[in-house]
């Protein structure tokens, strides 16, 4: 039989969600997602979050420099989020502020999302893991290079425990059950991906 | 020396645009395209369309079938465009009052965009260019079942002196001169090119 | 203004349907499309090719030795066909009895599929367009070693005025009209597009 | 030496089948095969529960909504098989019926398939493991929005121990002998398997 | 036989280069490229165009607003030619101070590359054909924000009778002969071509 | 610091070489390799076992159907090999006579390759490490329909404990140092190896 | 009614073949194919070539230099043919003794294949048909740097009339019908195409 | 919870970084990577060694023979490097004088790249681990034949405890903290990311 396995679960009232580096200057060096995408699944995680409600954390590096601002929708959707603007730790763990706004919401699993996905999305959470929490990263919205660089940097990460997930799986695993509210899941879905939207144009176009 | 050539170039004072069949149902069978480009695309090309005032007919196929109802971003973009739910016809240039609506614009120059590209596009282009239009095809909010057959339509097409172009390209040739209005075309491509608003944004956050 | 063009339409009253060595030691040559695709879409053509009532010609190559014999399913949906096994003509063309089948039908637009595309396609394509035909491939229902073989292929034909078309663009230009048969034509679609099958699903289960 | 390792081996007395969500909906949202091939993959694994005679359950997810009916033709197949229409629960094995009738088997293999990997596939398969149970998830049955979504939940399947196979290894480590049955199995390849076919084609004719 | 053809071949002493908004905003935008390939090309041809003399032309569009300035590389490798800075036109060639910089170089082919292929490249591109010119565009320095956009605007161009080369066929076209000058070509091709360098690299070694 | 580590490495008194159903007609199923590609790389592994004198297995499935005769090539280079043509068995290990083969080996690591991968390589590479055998799969003479299918074998191996290699890293860690044999290596790399034999084409053309 | 056309087909009687710069260190830098590939498309063609017996031409470039020599295989199998080893024309067609070999064939069908694409193949045979030839360009005997490469080559030299050929079907168009030679050939599909050979071996096993 | 995990990050003060075989020979057999990303990868891991003072080890098989000499640009980046040409080890870390080498730096952090990444990376990573280092393979500056020989290398090196990297990921995590020096980072990273420097001259432009 199979080895003994506990099912490490998301759930809305223990996870925090950690948004590091979507910076202008920064998301224009990523190539592993076509521009159009990567913007459409970060914006989609920052609503998942807002949606579920969980504590969020913005960071930025450098951001007066040519990393850029970080994008304005994702200022505009938590402007009372803690928002740590990093003036040179690489890795948002090393900041101490950083840590200390995770640890205040008291949560166990961090969902992590960002960019570059090897360093600024890998170095906090191989950091989180080491520090205890269970670490979820939204591949999707997270970004880098090249496939290459990418598939490095999950192995890398997978090793150390990180779950890898998207974005649209960790919202289904937040939610658990269509009921607990249909037609905010159903909007935020709608919005998101594109050929979910039209499933429910055609539906209700019927009805 | 090369053979004599007339670069035949769109005008917003003599272009019109024709949008075929962005109907929900036939959108889900596009896979040429990530369903998060092509939804953005045909809505930056209706944007366009709009920018510059061309006027802009809608035609749909059956939309109360399967092929389901014309997105519902588009109908509202155009409220007063005609809106022609071809019956039976799949040529949309078969269907009389399309024609007649293509012709009341008194535009020499169609922009065609539509679903799925070898069928709903192809034959009102090559129609159209029987009926000695200058015929603009917008590659790239025209969607179809898979790149082998995207490939073939296009070369049909072009054969037959239909200018395959993508939105950017087409509201750029339509513009001109940014002088014309600098904000307008910034706010169309901020909206619709990621990465060009990264650009505006690190560029406003240094001034 | 464009140069002028006439649009060269598929008619089913026109058209003859010819299909060149699909045999089951050939077909496992082809690497362009993945087998189940390429399976689906060399039915597809040869059920619209009924669906029309195209007059329609088999043939084959060397079909008792490796190339082996013509892949059942065909034979049978066409019992009644002319049946040419060449005995060494690589070039479908070059063999009378084949010529004469073609003549027989009267028809001035041959559509040709086959297996490989440079060679049991492409020469009886660049012959019959010498002989005054008008030729559609049906490119995804031709298939050949790889997508660098298929590409030379096609500029070849495209070049030779060869029409490039899909199997679900030549039934539509031949069906003109969905009104001339709706479900007919809607059930060799749900037969042959999966997703267009489930659009169909979904809308009849909301009725 | 190597480190000790036991083959968790598929047997057909001891593995049940669940087939989560194939609905006509939520398929149209499948970007990671071709819709020709997932169909495909799909049928050929109901075919292959079906001639090993494994318990199956079928279950879905707000089938009077968007996501649409479960595709008629694997209703067709199992009409007798346990059916749980799942009122809200994202999760089946959060359904107490559908565990039930998992349990009612009285099987500790489970093979998972379902839409999308991710998601309907990837929460069960966690939880039976979570459970107990020994999980194949049967990867080419199972489809989502793109790859690099693919990938991700592959890994978290994988590293919590979910053996991941196709449809095609399913069946040969189902069946151990061809001289089990040597005509089932070759009818089983030679209907979902074009080149296989083609095999037998070539050798029927040459006997 | 053939139809007659005449080849229009580059000269050394016919060719102008064109450099159009190869600006660093721009360039942020260019995803058919990996970005080190990119300006490789770029500096590749820049290079070229320097060591074979050729009248060159910088031009630049917006580059005090979110376009960038022009990569200071090809600044300072051209620091004597016309530097037009256009102050809206988006196509080059409706800028009077640049074509009259064309004309005064007394060339009629042009070499034409830049950033964004279907506008900032095809346009001028399309207007030098239509003033009579020979016109080469230069593919791989080049870019756009994907293949699909590409291949169109190639169609394009190719239909107006453009030719498109790649850096090194440009190059070498323009040579015609090792003979006149086998150490600076060496060189060029060695610091563009890693593998190129390589075989030197390996040839020296062994003399 | 890094848990502990122990590299178990191929050494050629040690390692045995198992060639599983490399058949004329189910080589024709795979997709994920070229079909020059794979042909060159099956017999440049069997070349090496060759060299290296590791006893080889030959087995087969079937051999008198569809599956057809093993490729003559093999059978010549190992014409004193264990032959064991298995009657129906589709696990090679489940084979009395082939797991005797290979217990009479004496060798403890077993090099297997095959066709298809998920199937006739996996199992027995389960199947052996289960027998407490060590077991390097090379990869790349090992085929199957397709790359999904391919990685999600991979997969299951790898956590099985068996190493993935490629034929060529499997013949340097067998050969440990090239002064073992110079000439003999660069023969067998000359071989298989395109670019390598270029090298040393040039490389002689230079002393 | 389509345009006029004429079929300028190969012969046997009015080809001749033109092998360029196969040099081991101009192969090293071709990426456009994988190089076991490439290999084996080069050496078909030229074993096609000689089965034909073809008139066939091979010309170098430095080939004392970093280029290095002719791949020895081919020399092999033309030791009687024209040998050029050019000096320094880069196009080998500013080489009067190459155009003096060429005209000394009395051919006016020039097959070209040759490293790099873009300037080895493409100028000779752009002068060739400036100089009123009929030219087919072997493409998957002719390598370079990348798809981007090859595809504006490709472009350039199909507008200048070139027809674009694979080696297979060349081959095919020179041999016409099979009962000229059924050994022959059969012999040399089976040496260079892989899966033709598996037909022929289980058709043959079978007998 | 997740189980405990230690994170094992690179330190300047404990890593030593060792290049094995980037020679002129071996480089032009890498096609899983473009020749120009290539050579920049590995360029940029030697000037970050460079630029983090890590003592660095160079390494050569056969050097004198068709594997070419090392690189000149690495040779004169490190000209008082450890620089062991070994006379027939396969395995660096078979060579006596290379461990050495290594075990002279104390260092327990191994930074590998090199060429082929199978054996000339994965061997002495493994070798390396059983010897209780820590190993970092930078994967980007480490190339092979093409990418499923990759994938294989990745998954066994990554089971070893082989940390992969790229060179971005390990100049971030060598640096920790900007403020350590922003200009000589910022320059490595602008000389080695094009996107990067683009940033900064549209930052600087501004200022």
């Amino acid at each position: 039989m199979s080895t003994p396995f506990t099912y490490n679960r998301l759930s809305k009232n223990d996870a925090a969600c950690l948004l590091v580096d979507h910076q202008a200057g920064l998301i224009s060096l990523v190539q592993d997602f076509s521009p159009g995408e990567f913007k459409n699944n970060v914006l989609a995680l920052a609503a998942s979050a807002r949606y579920f409600k969980l504590p969020t954390i913005l960071t930025t590096s450098f951001e007066n420099g040519p990393n850029g601002p970080l994008v304005p929708e994702i200022k505009e959707m938590f402007p009372d989020a803690p928002y740590i603007a990093r003036p040179g730790n690489i890795n948002a763990w090393d900041n101490e502020e950083f840590v200390k706004a995770v640890e205040k919401t008291g949560r166990r699993q961090l969902i992590i999302a960002g960019v570059v996905t090897e360093v600024c999305v890998a170095f906090p959470a191989l950091s989180a893991r080491e520090a205890g929490y269970d670490v979820f990263v939204v591949t999707d919205a997270s970004g880098t290079f090249n496939d290459v660089t990418r598939h490095a940097a999950w192995t890398r990460m997978a090793t150390a425990g990180v779950q890898l997930m998207n974005w649209f799986g960790m919202a289904c695993e937040l939610h658990r059950d269509w009921r607990n509210d249909i037609e905010g899941l159903g909007a935020l879905f709608s919005e998101y991906i594109p050929n979910y939207r039209n499933l429910i144009t055609s539906y209700l176009a019927k009805k």
